[in-house]
């Protein structure tokens, strides 16, 4: 009789979603030819998250997804306990999917005394037994640093820019940060976009008139050009429609927005769908629902790329040289 | 020139609350003879939490008080955001102090492919940066040992057994549980009653009737005598006033409900209010606004008993005693 | 020539025990078609554990088979010297199979500054090296949630449960639990046995007369039934034999003793044996010897349900799925 | 006899210093009045870094400073082994100052498969045994977040814009960042300087003529001002340069360089001193020997805010306090 | 009202002692003006261990002393089980005193497949929750690697040598080593009585007699000398009474056996007796019985050696300066 | 469609190199019939090291090779960076293999406020991401203990032997060691030697003259000998060459030098071409540059020892059979 007993060794790709964004994550798995494992999921009368796998995940290479989309602490919790289970339940690798990574603004400390948030979440997953990261267009790219194991982190970017070369290439462009601080993001846009002028809107007290509010000042040369306007994430949308209206203030011919997350807090809609834009383009990295959507809105999916990049991971391909132009 | 520069070394209390239940953590505060530490918590537009202490921290005896009522994720979350700001901001040492520890009904895997919710939240405060938990009458008493450091578990069975016998002592008693499970609780009762007699409540299927609902059967003797229903909390009130029920059918002289953690889910007010229970007495570690409030029910604070324990822990006394004649 | 060299990935099973129940261990090799991997245990002059495998396990799925029977400590250590040894020559992954748990019983502290020892062992062997744990019948469910990865509890009941039905099913049952604490155990029985009643004995102190030590109260109805006195192990069988004599008193018609775990620490062979009960039927999880055996006592086998397990666990199969039908 | 012995806790603070900047260090204990602990500290034949301490350092507050200058290896490790031999020595507390970090660029993985070597450094830290952190001016404030446990993060800021204010406050200035993505820094700045004009150097290649190199193109207005060209750090001083340049040809009346950290690689002095600079601004953070000198060079010394900000640490006061009013 | 609450900190030495060798741990105690903290300790039934203290031991400075004598398991178990316990009770520090420490001699895999116990041990101390380590000359220096925290490690040399020089030192002396590995042992030694000349063992396979067992040719020069024959431990003590076989053979005038450490396994006293040497000096880091006593046995206490050591490390003196001379 | 997506694991082997000693991996990478993994690896302006691999790495089993030469931080830094690259870039499994593994003689301390640098080295590899460890010939055994995890220890000595065998296995041999701490390596070699007589150099102060140097006295018989004077390494040399000199005097017939370790600090080269040495036999785990070689000096080969080993840990063979016959 042996010694031992041998089997040859399979991998077995399995595809969870938490209940924040369900239709991306049933699309990824479906750009994957496999689907969504069953689960349930509800909360307790008390509010307390349960969720428990309807087949066994034994020995499975599980990729869980999870928008951190309103209520965020919510969600994240819910796919903490997520990775629990799977790890309890022998899991053999977990990464976990966030294409839209919450609490991403708080990754230091402004001022003294505050959390660093985006570590916070980061040491949980780990804690929780998270193998792997993945996640689109973190909002900066140190946060990759935040978690100790691989990250994969995957752009946006030519999903968007592909969109916008095809429609408004045409055009004279000239691509616009609407924050000082996010210039990088701008630079990458133009690296696309042949070279498009870049420029910013800086803010500023103005000082001739002291205990007055914020002026924006457009920093380079916009007038006459089609502006794109463009950041990581649209929050209330405040930020992004002032720096419209200062670019159309400006002499801009018109400005396209275009950003990777739409978060869409209230009165973002509002704002948006009454601002001078000529349109708003994003991904579906968090959900947008039907009342979410407005005339000008264009919401281009982000599943391919997701689906693309798990079956790189899953298959020991490369992640990498997916974006390998965009160097 | 010395070679070095010497203090003697101050140890320095201070008390921080998040949102849940400031009033209880107030009185906590108020009966150490100190305040809550000021601080800014809030929501960001799109359900992020953020937290910032308005005053050092550095080198503090920090105790962190949160009730993990309703939403229990939002609350969880901010009390861990509230560690990782204190972590960060040089607090010597962290007291996570929860007197309703949340999840604490996921202890275990009942059945396959269930997380360990208990645990993995309290990995989740250790990973936070917290040195000690604190806690009231934990769901089991085996949740001591998901935490990796000291616990402080008070009981607030003193509190609510000095009431009862000052109020019921006279009359004929019998302490019943609700559940086969959680009849440790009812001798613990029973001890501090001088010993009571026991009964529990059976839940079955009636295998007379298959296809039929679960019927409670009382196990042990309650003719003609007070009732006292005890648990540990009481959620939708469902299983035990439907315990209530049984014990009057059984011929108990009048029912009296005790529970230290009053969740009060929906429909437990209407339940309660309408049950044949004489009346409902818990405490304040979760809040209990007025509208939760109705005529049969006694809320008895638990702040002094907490306030005790921190100056013990603070001063180095001892909590255990706090509970000697209790062994 | 090529910048890597490929191989298929090759599973590999091997199973390894201790010295303190090779009998079990090895029939549980027999039941996955393999044998005992060969290997050097013993005991220097002064006390000291040595081990040493004599094949190569490098890369293997090892499984390591130790009965946390008497002398305790000596088998916990020498379990986690197997560990290390193992760890340290490269096996992939790591199983501590304790078909009895040491220390189960130690999962809290009743009182201020005990150990909390079953949190402590579960941490050793994580420190040695052990990525999952497998048991039988913990004391408490929650134990499972002291290691911080998966554990596959198994359960014995369905293997006594089957032996009971067949053999005592045609008679008026009644399932008793031993302790008020220890009914959820009771409560599993009854819903194997078609819903028999519970009960349970009440250990307390009787009022009348101080001083004087503790009376047995039957609470439940057990007049005229065949008492199946249940609880997940026998120590010295004090609680057990007293609880028997208790049934009777309370006009049972006979009783038959089950549990999973027979330690048997002396007095117990003597109070069994000489013991009102009809039957008293363990398992082998700690070793039997056969100065251990006695008329009344029936032993059932563990070692195909570990076989099972094991097999599920090396194959991705379900374990879950062994115990469906107890759901 | 008593039970147990009793002291009064004494805190003791111990500066220590690595071989990198030991008259930075020497100041900073200067300043807080007391001198640099003696110890050994040299390399064998081998190269292997060697370190002891001469006095006990039990129970103390350790402060333990190196400039991470080149050769970076060598002095990261030799502060690696500085906190090993403290750890073992009983240090009660164990903070690294790093004036300036070294890796602090390599903070993301700006392509596949690059490490986060600034993750790595703090890791390291920790896995010697730090439990702080002490650093001015990081690369990017994420970093904050790559160390877990208290950052200290010092801002030479203040004393900079102190001596640019009286220097040059009459003048009509501009503030200028020489990179995109480093407009935070000049923005900080401009908050200081009463909310000077914010310009940025975009580095672009031409698109008219292909294969040609990258060009400066100012964004914002300089014409006729003094521009202050800002950054956190000067490496090689090409950037820089190459910035002050266009500014100049972009119409700038003048042009002051200041910078925190003095890296000074070659070709730096050469280019700074030819360069059309007014002045160079630079912080004594990394060690500027004679030979680094130039004329227009003007050195500050970073030590009192070093002084200032361990005090605070050891005296459980407040960093951030001393920034207060940069927020 | 304040903020804060303030305390000036006090530290609070404790000492405990496992069952071992309590006599030693006795008399450490009382060296240090102290007793042992009153607790209980037993084994339960079925041999498991059982911990508990008498007094509250919240914020102790904590030493908890256990020499691992046979049943070596036995007595490192209920150390591990003794810090935890000290650990859930808010010790603030928790220092392992093993002035024996066991399986020192399984220090390195010596053949593939073997663990390397002496890492597993001083990780699972680390795990329970001990902050600091003390020993008394450890089997090999390098042990003191192996736990992650300080580590007092002292040397009973002073004491034997200090007895050996008074009795001996007029004679003409060599140092010999039993063991060729063991040679580092004689050089301390040598270098504490002025020199002495060396010698050591060399045990060979006599190659003109294959298949005949080994043979202790004495290496260096010993005749007509009081040979003082070293090692930190006897266990057995067939190597060293073999040992001073052959040193008379070779012609020494006496030998004197000394040896820190007293194991003293089967047949080790025979041995002993009946061994040529003339004196067998030893310390009491393992207990000593009256039946392990013999006429040639001369036991030196090390208790003033601990307690002095102990004092060093609680009231931040220096252990090192405890051995200076000895450089 | 399924739920799930499986595959056959492949493992793939890849093997990396540093800048240290790239022709012996190159060498080790053809043993196995493969190459180096193309990578940038170079010094920024700074001297911060950078690495980047230019290919995908995921899913690897990478083995990492690098000889600490001087600089040591140098290239134990470059390793750790290559080590988390890999990890970030999610290799399986890394195993860091250090022919010559640095700071192994600073593996205790000698002296109160001592580092244990090698136990560093070995931490920070694991906090890398280091999973395995592979080094030939470390200073002391024990070093194996110091990583967490599994670590190849290989032996040099068949490699050395064999040569030295066939040379000079037909003269009078005997085993020489330069120190009394470092014998356990020539009785190593006297096993292999059909037991050649053993002797070593014992270092004293000459006690008839005090303030003297040391003098080094042969301890054992080596008239009319030819010596083999054995070690694990040679740094400056000095040891050594008295060492050798010692024997030519005390009558050897003539002296061979033979080492794993090539370290050959300053003097080294200018000592052994001059020393009375017949011949000098080292490997080339460290990088032995042309200039290094002179006349008496031969250089085994390494390699194909560690071509083997990895061939073994990749295909779960057994290192240790390698090395069957030295037990």
């Amino acid at each position: 009789m042996s010694l031992s007993m041998k089997r040859t060794t399979e991998k077995n790709l399995m595809v969870f979603s938490g209940r924040a964004n369900p239709e991306l994550a049933k699309a990824v798995a479906e750009g994957l030819g496999t689907q969504l494992v069953p689960m349930q999921a509800y909360d307790f009368a008390n509010s307390e998250t349960y969720v428990r796998y309807d087949e066994s995940v034994r020995g499975c290479d599980a990729f869980v997804i999870q928008s951190h989309t309103a209520p965020v602490n919510q969600w994240i919790m819910e796919q903490l306990i997520m990775v629990d289970a799977l790890k309890r339940a022998s899991a053999k690798r977990i990464t976990v999917v966030a294409p839209f990574y919450g609490y991403a603004r708080q990754d230091k400390k402004s001022r003294g005394r505050e959390p660093i948030s985006a570590r916070l979440v980061a040491d949980m997953f780990k804690t929780a037994g998270a193998n792997r990261l993945m996640a689109v267009d973190l909002h900066t790219d140190q946060i990759q640093g935040f978690f100790d194991g691989p990250v994969d982190h995957l752009q946006a970017l030519p999903v968007i820019t592909d969109y916008v070369a095809k429609k408004y290439g045409d055009e004279n462009l000239a691509v616009v940060s609407p924050d000082a601080g996010r210039i990088k993001v701008a630079e990458a846009w133009s690296k696309r976009l042949n070279g498009a002028p870049l420029a910013f809107i800086h803010k500023t007290r103005d000082v001739t008139r002291p205990n007055q509010s914020v002026a924006n000042r457009v920093v380079g040369s916009v007038e006459g050009r089609t502006c794109l306007l463009v950041d990581d994430m649209i929050d209330s949308g405040g930020t992004i429609c002032h720096a419209a209206d200062a670019l159309m203030n400006a002499g801009a011919e018109s400005v396209v927005i275009a950003s990777t997350h739409a978060i869409f807090s209230d009165p973002a809609l509002e704002r948006l769908a009454n601002s001078v834009a000529r349109e708003v383009i994003v991904t579906d990295t968090l959900p947008i629902t039907d009342e979410k959507k407005f005339d000008k809105l264009t919401v281009l999916s982000i599943a391919p790329l997701l689906s693309q990049a798990i079956r790189e991971v899953f298959e020991d391909g490369s992640v990498t040289s997916m974006f390998d132009e965009m160097e």
